[in-house]
């Protein structure tokens, strides 16, 4: 592998920049990149080639930043791809695939993914301390990764998580400390720590790396696909990388000769108590105006200065896909109606990204005769408690069967 | 597939049974089991073909009772077998695997694996209502597999259980029914309801079916350490189901040439606070007596009277294993340990498995030169308000270097 990765590049000057902890281009503070040699890569990997690869998200390490073989996570990744025919019917679209990230390996969510590339380079960097700012799924899987490859770990996150997002790291016997604000204080916060101590910040001076393994969401899509690029995909926005780097997979994609290269869009979701960026994008404007006080149940998304908004909206633009936003209710409907047409049960992010799938095809702009994929990147048992006063109630009976008839009398 | 499921038979008396929505002799009560062709899978099997089969539970297709292609569940199976050094370390034993279905598709138990098999049958004889009597995971699988393909449901549980599995049940949109009282009398209400109306009980009227699900934990334990029997499988019990299942695993492999015949031991593991198993074991009888008011926090395994304790109590005989149980306390510290080495956070069952797999080592039952799989059933996120008052307190600072600074300072 080593000979494809070749330096970090600035995003906006493309200056070069040495494989190490850097993340910032010291002359216009553009962020950087990992860069490749395409030429090598493409002489090297095949369809068949990847196929024969581990089950894993390793099978796309030739697309990777790092030097050594993976150590981290190798497990991770090769989520189910689910033909998702009962839903698509109901939201009025020909062929609807739910990438399902819910049961990812090991915390359930597509951070495992990013965090696992991050380590294994954090290793060869000869790091012993990893730490991330989260809004929770990212502590989980920091917490879980860093204690199965013995680093120590600090993750710091908003004060106010769902506590199933704070037991899922501290069983890990991470250090959690919780910051009184918002995420953009505790990522600021973050920046600061960085700076002074040496620790491996996954999503700060590691960035960088982390931000290639949501690469291997997009490139699964492709082979589950049947290795061609669906016509739409949808993908939530937090800080927006991800879906800048799921388009990034689908080029290299192509540039290698593992798809064929044909028209396709890209949507943006987010929740709308916190939508910098998709308001931008409905505005026309480049200009992500900072949401000082995110207010919405999708709280993984609650990023009210996106890092990755910018790209994420010339994405957007370039594929002629679409920013759309939904209230809370609409989260909740989202979360349900993907829970019992298809079985999956997604955080409330998931909810975001179903709910402005619906409000996308309704309004026209994913065409019904279409294919489109929607990234579910985490679990709904991280965020129950959303669900409290939208569920039917369960009843509850003694252990007679006159009590049940009762019941069900009324529905036979 | 067609020609391998023979049909069902008693395991008392061997008479045979057609195959249909029957579990009981009728001639002397014992359980029916499903029974196949051995000759002919043994022809048609290879671990080569096993291998390009799909990358679920389904590439065992061969060894379950189906008469047609299995229509639900699809994805289900195939999780992580994890080469597990530093737990192996600290619980002092050579080589140590964890078989990971806590991340498992699509409800994070091996109960998908069993609903996946049951629900397929339940298709092909032409049922449209499903239920189960669950402490919880069973329901959570029941309710999503059934809404993935269009099934009414009704699930029961004792009415006290996790809320994360109501939640994860009622998220499906299914009924469900909380009896007053404990899984026994939720199991004896269901036997009642599966006599009155034509609905698929999966571990009713479907047990037979439903059971044989199980086994394919084993065959991928199998295939996963390189198609060899470990010396030593711990297996978590509540009915004692899934232990003889592996076991039936391990002889059908055996029997069938994908593995070489071998010794191995099988233990199995309950908690203290309800061991009906484990406590008919070690007084050396095959008499289990009733726990008729279980007090444990691993909820799922709570069956006061197990169905198969008795088939339990003869293949751990067999084979050479233990049955051990463990408190509450070390319960718990069997959660912790497993997250703490491994990254991997398991429900109050897992703990159940850790916890006894150590004092397997340490009583010397398990002997420090062996090679060791232990089963983790289920996911931590749905019993995780156990773990509350057992980890370390998160600090909550504001969101300044200095107030950060004081709290690392002293581990620097």
């Amino acid at each position: 592998m080593k000979e494809f990765f070749d330096c970090l590049k600035c995003k906006e000057c493309g200056r070069s920049y040495p494989k190490e902890a850097l993340h910032v281009c010291e002359f216009d503070f553009g962020p950087l990149e990992a860069t490749y040699h395409y030429h090598k890569i493409k002489k090297y990997v095949s369809r068949q080639m990847i196929e024969s690869g581990p089950y894993s998200m390793w099978r796309y390490e030739p697309f990777l930043p790092l030097e050594e073989e993976p150590t981290v996570g190798l497990h991770t990744g090769m989520t189910p791809l689910l033909d998702a025919k009962r839903l698509a019917k109901i939201l009025g679209v020909k062929a609807l695939y739910i990438k399902n990230d819910t049961v990812n390996f090991p915390t359930l969510s597509f951070k495992d993914r990013v965090v696992s590339v991050a380590l294994s380079r954090a290793k060869e960097l000869h790091y012993e301390v990893v730490s991330c700012a989260s809004t929770g799924n990212l502590a989980n899987s920091l917490a879980a990764h860093a204690a199965a490859n013995g680093f120590k770990s600090y993750v710091l996150i908003p004060a106010d998580l769902e506590p199933a997002k704070v037991i899922g790291s501290l069983v890990y016997n991470t250090r959690v400390i919780g910051i009184k604000g918002s995420y953009d204080k505790v990522n600021r916060l973050c920046s600061e720590i960085a700076g002074k101590y040496r620790w491996a910040f996954v999503n700060v001076n590691f960035r960088p790396y982390y931000a290639e393994g949501s690469k291997t969401m997009g490139f699964e899509i492709l082979e589950q696909m049947g290795w061609k690029i669906p016509d739409h995909t949808v993908i939530c926005m937090a800080s927006g990388s991800l879906l800048t780097k799921i388009d990034k997979a689908y080029q290299e994609a192509i540039l290698c000769g593992l798809v064929e290269e044909k028209p396709y869009a890209i949507h943006g979701a987010q929740a709308s108590g916190c939508n910098p960026i998709t308001a931008a994008f409905k505005k026309g404007t480049d200009l992500i105006r900072p949401i000082a006080n995110p207010n919405t149940i999708a709280k993984s998304l609650a990023i009210g200065t996106p890092a990755d908004g910018y790209y994420a909206i010339q994405t957007i633009r370039r594929t002629g896909g679409y920013a759309e936003d939904v209230t809370d209710q609409e989260i909740i409907e989202g979360i349900k109606i993907l829970a019992e047409t298809e079985g999956v049960f997604a955080e409330t992010a998931g909810g975001v990204t179903v709910g402005c799938a619906k409000k996308l095809i309704q309004k026209g702009y994913i065409p019904q005769e279409s294919q489109v994929v929607l990234c579910i990147t985490g679990n709904g048992l991280k965020t129950a408690e959303v669900l409290k006063d939208h569920l039917n109630p369960i009843d509850v009976i003694d252990p007679y069967i006159q009590d049940f008839d009762k019941i069900v009398d009324f529905e036979k």
